[in-house]
């Protein structure tokens, strides 16, 4: 009746909801609802998968802290020896907190600020991911007035189809992101005329969610060529970052396995002689997170049924801005013996763009019980808002037996806080 | 070359645009940027045409807190004798910071906890707009224990086509909102049923952003009969809400004014003799706001050409989550006499859902300078988040020619608050 074909450790033992060696009802209990739980052996497990299959080279693993940056999960990858992926001042303050060495963190964005570049080479970070010619020009002024020396990842845009959602492609040339390969050779030759700047990586990142090697090898493969050609021209790559992207199970999908993955990749690598940096946010994080919810209503309209519970778009809003798909399923699964039914699962917020599933089949449900909303530990909580006056819920990371509030639910007070 | 019919008080005088009495640069120059600027005057006048155009039947006009929930805002309408329409515990802790007799307050939504009945039955609101039977029974228990006597309003789904974005559409049967008629006319037939309940209400709110009257006036009809079958069964109607949805200029669209929607509406209404209750959020709020942005980086590619400006989907989600259209002007339109160009308006956030504008024609514009996003009163700052790990931008209220910080903008530590 349920078929979970997923890496993670959110199973049922006697028809119970467990994470790990927790049963989720007890932390329903305990924390209320909505609430998010995070699996902390998925966590690690993800990242040690990535870093074993790329083992040989040793790549630099930056998570991306935008999938999900609150501190106790990004402190629990920096203490494994990932680095950090940040794109903002925000996320440079979440890096530091989290105890992140600067020298693992890379920090990339279309629009960083003057305030934001000057604060980043102070705490001297890795290397910059520069999106566009202003912004080099930009981090050169800065560099020259702080009398620094900053190392510079050009972002190539490769122009590659990554067959994923179109708010989630970034690698053609309609996308803001990334530099063309002409501009990216004009400042590579002229790269002198950036006195402060050290030049020497390549970053790619091509959209997210995808879940085929094709493209990410069709991209290497462009960049490889690339890399030949700079180095006829005497210049050499220290760091190529080949960025995230890579597509998790949601559904059904079928991802390539961090292994099949580095198989791919490798065999394209090996006239590279610097270093290489992954920047993977969902492949790490996205399977060890769900969102319970609890059941408020369940009502039956001639031509629907709607379970109706308390966690809106708010709180995970991916459904509504991607029309992404989520598994869910009840804590308790006992006594589920009849047919399943037709229902959308929806929020209390008053637009119809507040739904986790559309006519989805479910199992018999009542009232008052609770639902799990699987592959949300990215960009759920990382998304949320207060929208409806609605508070955000609380965050639980489990080891093993033991549950750590990681981020307490909001009330009323913290709403109106900035507010004069 | 820009040509405003809007009516609002954002104009330009010696091509700088004001608001009011004030010049937009002088506050950006104060507050900083991106900014939220709202004018109490557009707000107030438009809360006060829909005052005037219904006044002959004076009806509760409810402002709908989620368009834009800041306080200043509540208690500028509330002021003028608005009630407010609230959807969550949130918005009620909201209404009465703003000191809005409670008897003003009409709760909506299709997941009200517990908790949250409770709370509003204790604060005394003027009634539930109730969405469900298992809700109504819901109530009926929760007012049982509290031994109080509760209004309500049968919230009915006229299934109604109101030719809006799906996701604003909440009318139709499909839609999770609203209780169909057979439904409603047991629950009426039947209120003995619920004796700490006094069902004398109806609601209906079939979306958002209408901007014809046709749809309103085809539900109300079929409302209209549904009160003559209710009188003649001796139930009389109190209280009715027909709820919010009107459309306002973001573009192109003409709406109707509050004049022509009250003159379409007023005659369903006559043989009517309990209080009209209206809902208008994006009505009174939505061209009361602007989003000032300060332009990063202009950044030409083969195909394209990016203005990439400090706001995000993060300060503004309305273009990616509905596709929405919002016109952006220089705040400086001195010296814009060169051709218009044509760019995509994008944020500072790695995703591609993060535009502002897509192929727009604006005028030449430079790095440094500052844009004024319109239209970005209602569903701007209420829908914001923290994505990217990125600070919440300040809101200021100007009246005349004062301009009051009514939220200051968010700093690092307030992205931690709530860890431990």
């Amino acid at each position: 009746m349920f078929l979970f074909i997923i890496m993670h450790d959110f199973k049922y033992k006697d028809n119970q909801l467990y994470c790990e060696g927790i049963k989720i009802q007890d932390l329903v209990n305990r924390f209320g609802s909505p609430l998010y739980v995070y699996s902390y052996n998925t966590l690690i497990d993800h990242f040690l998968k990535l870093k074993i299959a790329f083992g040989e080279i040793e790549p630099l693993i930056c998570y991306s802290v935008k999938a999900n940056s609150n501190l106790a999960i990004l402190k629990a990858v920096v203490d494994k020896g990932a680095g950090l992926d940040i794109v903002s001042g925000g996320e440079l303050f979440y890096a530091l907190k989290a105890n992140c060495p600067p020298d693992r963190i890379v920090y990339a964005s279309v629009g960083k600020t003057e305030k934001e570049i000057e604060e980043a080479i102070k705490r001297k970070i890795l290397f910059f991911n520069v999106e566009s010619l202003p912004e080099l020009q930009s981090i050169q002024r800065i560099a020259k007035k702080l009398k620094k020396i900053v190392n510079i990842a050009i972002r190539i845009n490769p122009d590659i189809e990554p067959m994923t959602h179109k708010y989630i492609t970034t690698g053609k040339l309609t996308n803001k992101f990334g530099i063309d390969f002409d501009t990216a050779s004009k400042i590579f030759l002229q790269r002198s005329k950036f006195p402060n700047l050290n030049i020497c990586g390549i970053h790619i990142h091509i959209g997210s969610q995808i879940i085929d090697s094709r493209p990410f090898v069709c991209a290497l493969k462009k960049i490889s060529n690339y890399i030949e050609f700079l180095k006829k021209n005497n210049i050499r790559i220290e760091y190529l970052n080949i960025g995230g992207g890579l597509g998790i199970i949601y559904n059904k999908e079928k991802p390539q396995t961090a292994k099949s993955f580095a198989l791919s990749i490798l065999p394209l690598l090996k006239n590279f002689d610097g270093k290489l940096i992954l920047e993977p946010g969902r492949f790490i994080v996205g399977n060890a997170g769900i969102l319970v919810t609890k059941i408020l209503y369940i009502k039956t309209t001639p031509l629907k049924k709607f379970i109706i519970v308390d966690a809106g778009m708010n709180d995970l809003i991916r459904p509504a801005l991607y029309g992404a798909y989520h598994q869910i399923s009840p804590l308790n699964k006992k006594n589920k013996k009849g047919p399943l039914q037709k229902v959308d699962v929806v929020g209390p917020i008053c637009e119809s763009a507040d739904f986790f599933a559309k006519d989805r089949l479910l199992p018999q449900l009542e009232e008052g019980e609770y639902l799990a909303i699987f592959g949300a530990g990215a960009y759920g909580f990382s998304m949320s808002s207060n929208y409806n006056g609605r508070l955000k819920p609380p965050e639980v990371l489990v080891k093993g037996k033991v549950a750590k509030l990681i981020r307490r639910r909001q009330n009323y007070f913290d709403l109106i806080r900035e507010q004069i």
